[in-house]
Parts: C-alpha cells; sequence; structure tokens
C-alpha cells in the first residue's frame, strides 16, 4: 500500500475512534489510551496526525463544519415550498447526526468550546436559515393567520439541539425526535391546505 | 468573623467564579488560574476547598441536582391541572437557569459528562415525570383529540435542553424560549376549554 494512502487510512481510523470514544464516555473523561486502543493506532502514529487530543477534537470540529453546508444547499436547490424545505432539512440533519458518529460527536464538541480560539464558525447558523424559510412560508400563506414565522424557526432549531443532546440516552433518537416535534408543532401551525397536501403526498 | 464562615464564604466565592468561567468560556477552555483570578482566593484555600478542578465541577453537578426535587415538588402540590404544572415547571425550570449562573453551569456540566463515575443520578428525570403529567391531561380531556401525550411531553423535555443549550447565546434566553415553545405547541395541542381558562386567567 502506497506510504500516502496508509496515512490517511490512519488518520481515519484515529478520528473514527475518537468520535466513538467521545460520543460514548465524553470529551474529558476520554483518555488519550482509548483512542489509542480502539484504533489500535500506536503513539508515535497518533502524534503524526495529531499534536493532541484537543487538536483531534478540533479536527473533529472543522470535519462537521464542513459537512452542513452541502446538506443545506441541496435542500435549498429542490423546488419544494420553504416549509417543506425547512421540515425536510431538519429532519435530514437529525437523521445525519444519529447515523454519523464522526458527524454527530463533532457537532456535540463544536458547543462544547474545547478552546476559545478558532471555533467561531464551527456551527452553522440553523436558525437564521429557518428564520428565513418561515418568515418565507408566512408570506406564502403556508402558515395559519396569526402564527409567529420567527417562533416557529426557534422552536425547530431548540428541538434539533435538544434531540441532538438527548441523542440516544433514553426513549426515541435524534431522528425520531425531531420528526415527532414537526408533528405535534405543524398541526398548529400549518395551514390546513398545506398540511392535506402534505398527507397526500 | 469565625473561622468556619470564612472558610464557607472561600468556598462560595470559589463555586460561583468557577460557574461565571465555565458558563462564559467552557469547562475545558476555563483554566484553574482564571477561577482563582476571579474568586479571589489563593491556590492554597483553593486546595483547602477541592481537590481538582474536576471535583468542583463535580460540586456544581450535585449542587443543582438538590436543587431539582424542590421546584418540582412544589409544582406538584400546587392545585392546578396536570397540563398547568407542566407548562409552568419547565417555564420555571427554564427561569431559574437563566438567572442563576451556579444551577446553569452545574446542569450543562451534568450533561458533559466530566467524569464516568458518580455522576448517573445527576439530572432529574424531566422526561418521565412530563409522560406522567402529560397522560393525565390528555385522560382528563385537556388535549385535544388525537394528540399523542407522550409526543408532547418528549418535545416539552427537548425544548428545555435545547432552550438551555442555545441559551442567551443568541436571540431570546432560555425562559423566553420555554415559554415560546408553549406558546407554539399548545395551540394545536391543548383543548379549546383550556386554552380559554389559560387566557381567562
Amino acid at each position: 500500500m502506497p506510504q500516502q494512502r496508509r496515512a490517511r487510512l490512519t488518520r481515519q481510523a484515529i478520528v473514527v475512534a475518537a468520535a466513538e470514544e467521545f460520543d460514548r464516555t465524553g470529551y474529558d473523561a476520554t483518555p488519550l489510551s482509548a483512542i489509542l486502543r480502539r484504533s489500535g493506532v500506536t503513539k508515535g502514529a497518533f502524534y503524526f496526525h495529531f499534536a493532541s487530543k484537543e487538536a483531534l477534537a478540533l479536527a473533529l470540529v472543522e470535519s462537521q463544519a464542513r459537512r452542513w453546508p452541502r446538506v443545506r444547499g441541496d435542500w435549498l436547490r429542490r423546488e419544494l415550498d420553504p416549509l417543506s424545505i425547512a421540515v425536510g432539512m431538519l429532519n435530514e440533519a437529525a437523521r445525519l447526526i444519529e447515523q454519523d458518529v464522526v458527524l454527530r460527536a463533532g457537532t456535540g464538541l463544536a458547543r462544547h468550546r474545547i478552546a476559545t480560539a478558532g471555533c467561531s464558525d464551527s456551527e452553522p447558523d440553523w436558525e437564521s436559515l429557518l428564520l428565513d424559510l418561515l418568515r418565507r412560508a408566512s408570506e406564502g400563506g403556508l402558515l395559519r393567520p396569526g402564527v409567529d414565522p420567527e417562533a416557529v424557526a426557534r422552536v425547530a432549531y431548540a428541538a434539533l439541539v435538544g434531540a441532538r443532546v438527548i441523542g440516544s440516552t433514553r426513549g426515541p433518537g435524534t431522528a425520531a425526535r425531531m420528526e415527532e416535534t414537526w408533528r405535534v408543532t405543524l398541526q398548529g401551525v400549518a395551514s390546513p391546505e398545506w398540511l392535506s397536501n402534505r398527507r397526500s403526498r
């Protein structure tokens, strides 16, 4: 195996092992030795790729920060009404967080503030995007009269954060919780036409 | 000042300073020196009270764990219907988290898993309590027909967790976010009678 490819695989093994350990045990309670054991990588090989556990955590944060713009871009380009985009996008974000341990650990660490520097852009601004989509949904008559689109956007964003943090520690997972939030809130929020269109799809 | 009282005040100064630093900067990024500087306590005095930064964090977790049962007990003893108890209790929890930095930092650290040991009972089981209250609300006809009380309980709990994590980093604070979640969801969830009783109170 060419040396460059082997180095890439080693780095990936470290990243996945770290994500699994941080996700299961927590960042603080995970010693470097547990990451080495899980990845089957020597200390020397580890330090070839990362200067410290902290540097590894920052790599996870950067990795998730690179993933989200594509997910968001894909949804925004779909020929769907803005409310359907908001619903579908957050449901997919929750599904990805649940399925992909590297993404999940990185998203959690972005909130964790491992280091004060270099982390300001580590979280995508879901709330602003949702505010924009819900405002457009309101203008297009997709919400019931009197419903505050900004309140709905904030509730949906807090639901995603809450569903990620609670995760699989109890009851349904992140994706089922996000879908449940939409089911519970849309009933009193979306226009009857939008709801019946959704049911008939 | 008697020695015992002085020791208590020193301990309290350390706890408050640590809560403020952890809340502002994050647990990992806060060095012990920042806590000493903020509290005006010497290293020697610090180590008289706490063995390490980790021991101090665990004290914050234990302190919040002692607060919640009283808050919950007070609400459960009120002569209110179960839906009003659920709403009032979570709104008060959000308000306390927003107002009290020691409670807020401790509640955040309980999720943070500083250490793997001794933290299993560090979070009150809000979701089970909410499931019970919402089931009783459903049996008492306080929810609209067809509404799943367990889904509402899970959404409310995730909203509290999300509102705490987002906190004051952007837009409205934890308390306003929790109230907003109830406002948005109750409209499609609570019975028209319950809603009109609430408005007339």
